[in-house]
């Protein structure tokens, strides 16, 4: 049963007349076109027991139909009103439907409102998203080659970028070198900002990159991720430019381990909480505990910000074809930032990471 | 009185409690900070009379900090409910909320649902998103100065990719140079994905960037734009990679006519839909007007989709300090598209351009 397939099982399954589907990601998951209309709409309309349609800006209209979908596609001009032009399709398929299911974790509150406006005798309680997120939780193996492919790209971009690095020039400067060796190459977008931090700027996680000159003598943290046909790669990794202090090294050896124990010890059953606590006692036996203040990792695929999310209180059972990230950081305010990265797909006894750059201190410059 | 303050007494004007600020670009409006936190919560919590606090990811709260912030900020762990975290800091403000406003043309369902649950008396009937959409649409003369740099770079990168088209190479190829040239001088982003499109490809506007090579006699149409300080560029160029035919000519001469009629006739108390209107009958009257499928421009400033949107059936008056693309477009299937695009500020008698790259037809090659 295709995916789209799938959707329509659940629609007749939960005694919906329709399932609204209006991700970007969710449409190319099931129809493998892409396109993030933004403030326009684009949406897949599922039904229970017929043929479903998409609807989307008139300029996109030819693109989707050149991506194969064998299903009407219904296009409207930016003057006017897409939502009675999404009713009236509707209605010549079903005259008054009454339950509408939604992905309520991405539609937005006005959008909900434009829908009971025109479909004012339907009820919205439906909620497809968990369904979604089951489907895409699991990798079929057309995906996750994809993402091998993604993680190759991400070992070129560190091969290339640790080369770049040198004390006296800048975060940015690294940036856009490994950035123009990957486009020479054809790889276009990355999965998101490249965050190139020296030293110091490096203790603070979701600081950006910026003109910080390198110095000799700290360490460089990096992470990356490319995009290869829609799927993604995101891997991090710590080096060394110069002479590391002891306090560095212990810290890096601590992460490491961390990211080394949590790696071996993937396997189908471990839960999510379990295998962020693996990496976190590491962390916390050797006093760093504090200093350790995210998650150990996030679920990933077509975006870095997917199921299964690697968190204490997450009793999500890990299964074959999950993929996630183990990403233990240490951050000490005004010293440095260390972390370390890959992300790997669950196998039948264990997991294989999509990139291989080593995790031994590398040391640059 | 601050855009901070405005907002608050918008909440006090609409007897609503505390407005629930939740869109990224609204916060760093507001406030200066941006992030984009995913599926994170951040949001600004607004008072009707006392003051507002931020509520983050605690891996922003230092950033947050940074920025000068001068109210509270509370943060929490990935593995803790940011739900009933924001209730219980409210509830130290106000014992039993009955209206709390939100963002709806932002905030997702299920996170409405869940302000529901942790807020069970409360009713959310008020939207601020019209009131924010005004406040943004008048640009400051702080923010003019934003938009002019950024359309500086755009200038810049014109410039350098105009040179890196040669029959032979590819679109990609282009696009590496501009953005390598622009990351060069620590423009680290641009405002959306750069669009470079040779010949035939370019009558798709909404097609990407591929590995299309150049031939000698077509059109090539460029849509980029730059990031500063939060502010964007948006301008689009179609140049000639050596002799064009009779019939592109005539579309790039029927464009220009279009941009610059249009171009020339704004200003204040104009409607938006009257000066899509100019552009159109240029474009209709040159027997052009079905491969003009879109609206004449889009407001911008944080970003590109921003108001006043320029198209039919808008009767929003032009006023003195509003920023929005001016970008007709003829695209021909199997022939060849056209775009040209200057995004102005409306003044008090006419309209200032942010990019200044000749319109007129460029060779290139």
């Amino acid at each position: 049963m295709s995916k789209l397939e799938q959707v329509q099982k659940w629609t007749q399954d939960n005694k919906v007349d329709f399932t609204y589907i209006s991700d970007p990601k969710t449409i190319q998951y099931l129809t493998g076109f892409y396109s993030d209309p933004i403030e326009r709409v684009l949406a897949l309309i599922v039904f229970n027991n017929q043929d479903p349609f998409m609807f989307a800006p008139a300029l996109e209209v030819q693109a989707i139909k050149e991506t194969g979908f064998p299903y009407p596609v219904y296009g409207y001009l930016d003057h006017e009103d897409p939502w009675q032009l999404i009713a009236q399709n509707v209605f010549t398929r079903i005259a008054n439907p009454r339950e509408i299911a939604l992905e309520k974790d991405q539609l937005q509150v006005a959008r909900l409102e434009q829908l009971q406006r025109v479909f004012p005798a339907a009820a919205f309680n439906a909620d497809i998203t968990s369904f979604i997120n089951e489907l895409r939780v699991i990798k079929s193996a057309d995906e996750i080659e994809k993402l091998k492919v993604a993680g190759k790209w991400a070992d070129f971009a560190f091969e290339q970028s640790f080369k770049a690095v040198k004390a006296g020039r800048t975060e940015q400067e690294v940036v856009a070198e490994l950035q123009y060796a990957l486009m020479k190459k054809g790889i276009m977008q990355m999965s998101f900002d490249t965050l190139v931090q020296a030293g110091a700027h490096a203790a603070e996680p979701h600081g950006a990159t910026n003109a910080t000159k390198f110095q000799t003598n700290e360490l460089v943290l990096f992470d990356l991720g490319t995009i290869w046909d829609g799927y993604i790669s995101d891997a991090s990794r710590t080096v060394a430019l110069g002479t590391p202090t002891d306090k560095e090294l212990d810290m890096y050896q601590v992460c490491l381990e961390a990211q080394l124990t949590a790696q071996a010890a993937v396997k189908p059953g471990l839960t999510a909480a379990k295998l962020d606590k693996i990496a976190r006692d590491v962390i916390s036996k050797a006093g760093y505990g504090d200093y350790f203040i995210h998650r150990l990792g996030h679920g990933m695929g077509m975006s870095e910000h997917e199921f299964p999310s690697i968190m204490a209180g997450n009793d999500m059972v890990l299964k074959p074809g999950m993929c996630f990230s183990i990403e233990p950081g240490i951050y000490i305010p005004d010293v440095a930032g260390v972390r370390i990265e890959d992300c790997v797909v669950v196998t039948d006894t264990g997991c294989e990471p999509f990139t291989h750059t080593s995790k031994e201190l590398t040391y640059v410059g």
